[in-house]
């Protein structure tokens, strides 16, 4: 059996009952380790869970499915994703090679980031569709990110973005980026738009939300216009944005809860042009 | 300290180690009762937490929050909801009480349908706004879902429809949607827009995903067209409902794992038209 087992998001225990059996269980687990990190190192899921883990990076999924799969018709495999295994990432290839090999899979689910930003007060199934925003270099700025914002935006749907981790050779070690980068990315498109006398769907001026470390015990949510969010330090990775659309009163007085007092004054200027009943 | 516990998707062993620490620390416990339910019943969750459960219907989480949140400043109380606490329903009113009681809050997360329904294949940053389908009656019969359906699918994106429970009164059974009967809803709206000679987004041929009982060990998942759906029988709830968009090869492979042959069969015939690179 290969089991899939979401270890959510934030520490060693954030695993189920049910996954924690099944990696007592088994008699090699890998974890992997390129789209996500836990606030604890392998070395503390090593003796919370009593196993010794193989770190599985995208070459070893990739190229090296074969291995995680070796006997697993006879023996029980566990393959350990941070959040959900069908998360943000999902491990379609590693089940498609399983099937093919006539090997049994079983998903055993846990929380994603795209189910617990719910905590900031913004309703689930007011979300429209998640975004990636990466990393620009010198050469290399994309900006469809901004117009899929704008277009759930449009809708009155809020968006939830995933901020990038970059690492281009897998020796390289991985950049987390920050809400306060991701925030003055979306800030550059805007200014270079506005110049060319684009009608912007979303401006400095736009309610978003920084989340940092959900699930943690020092998770940090903090709410405030695009502007403010670009100055702001919520400390280390993973930090995730959320640009809100029309919100509901009782989004906003979840919002105000993680407010600064700075950002509450500007929330409240917004209230009467964004509140719907 | 409130906690807002989620229980997750399948039995009483899908909470989190850190859950059910949290759990067994408190001196009430209370479980919501009205938006979803496990596979295993009050009495099974008692005997694995070792706690007696206080349930909790939508009267006492809406007009009865007092009672829940007593003496939450100096002892602990835990909040337990199936899925995640921020899921399909959101807790913002009973956490907004806490704050303004000046009582701590921490959310401990899990799976939800929002998140887990990732393991048909469908990715999750392909999905659109969620819809709700609700029973209609005689008299009300309401479509707007349709139209959202359709809007998230001229975008690319898939929609996840969360099918509705009934209940008027606190006293009545719930009573839980099926795949086929919202299949079966769907089909009615098709009809009498193609008889009005709408142009249409979604008709009996669309390929959809039928979910029952997702994270259970006899979960299933059923992917066919919306007409194969509307006469499958999976089983007792929940249920839920994928309409799917442009599908990506590596989303049709995973369809084609849990389809039926003659499903299959329709799958292949459409692939041409819905594959893109």
């Amino acid at each position: 059996m290969l089991y899939l087992i979401g270890l959510g998001l934030g520490d060693a225990t954030d695993i189920t009952v049910k996954g924690l059996q099944a990696v007592r269980s088994c008699s090699r687990v890998y974890l992997e380790a390129y789209t996500s990190i836990l606030t604890v190192g392998k070395e503390a899921l090593e003796e919370y869970y009593g196993k010794q883990l193989i770190l599985a990076d995208r070459d070893m999924v990739e190229q090296g499915a074969d291995e995680i799969l070796k006997d697993a018709d006879v023996t029980d495999v566990a393959f350990l994703v941070v959040g959900d295994p069908f998360g943000a990432t999902t491990h379609s290839d590693l089940v498609l090679r399983a099937v093919n090999a006539g090997i049994p899979y079983k998903v055993i689910h846990n929380a994603s980031i795209m189910n617990a930003v719910g905590c900031c007060g913004l309703q689930l199934y007011n979300f429209g569709e998640t975004v990636s925003v990466v990393f620009w270099t010198e050469t290399w700025k994309p900006e469809s990110f901004y117009d899929k914002i704008c277009k759930n935006r449009a809708a009155g749907l809020h968006t939830l973005c995933l901020l990038g981790e970059n690492r281009k050779k897998i020796y390289e070690p991985p950049r987390f980026m920050t809400v306060s980068q991701a925030a003055d990315q979306l800030i550059q498109i805007i200014q270079r738009r506005r110049e060319e006398g684009e009608e912007l769907g979303v401006t400095e001026d736009t309610v978003c939300v920084g989340l940092a470390r959900l699930g943690a015990d020092d998770q940090t949510i903090r709410s405030g216009t695009l502007r403010q969010l670009a100055s702001c330090d919520l400390g280390g990775p993973l930090h995730s944005l959320v640009v809100t659309a029309r919100l509901h009163p009782l989004e906003v007085d979840m919002l105000r809860v993680n407010s600064e007092p700075d950002a509450l004054k500007h929330l409240r200027m917004i209230d009467s042009s964004t509140y719907t009943s």
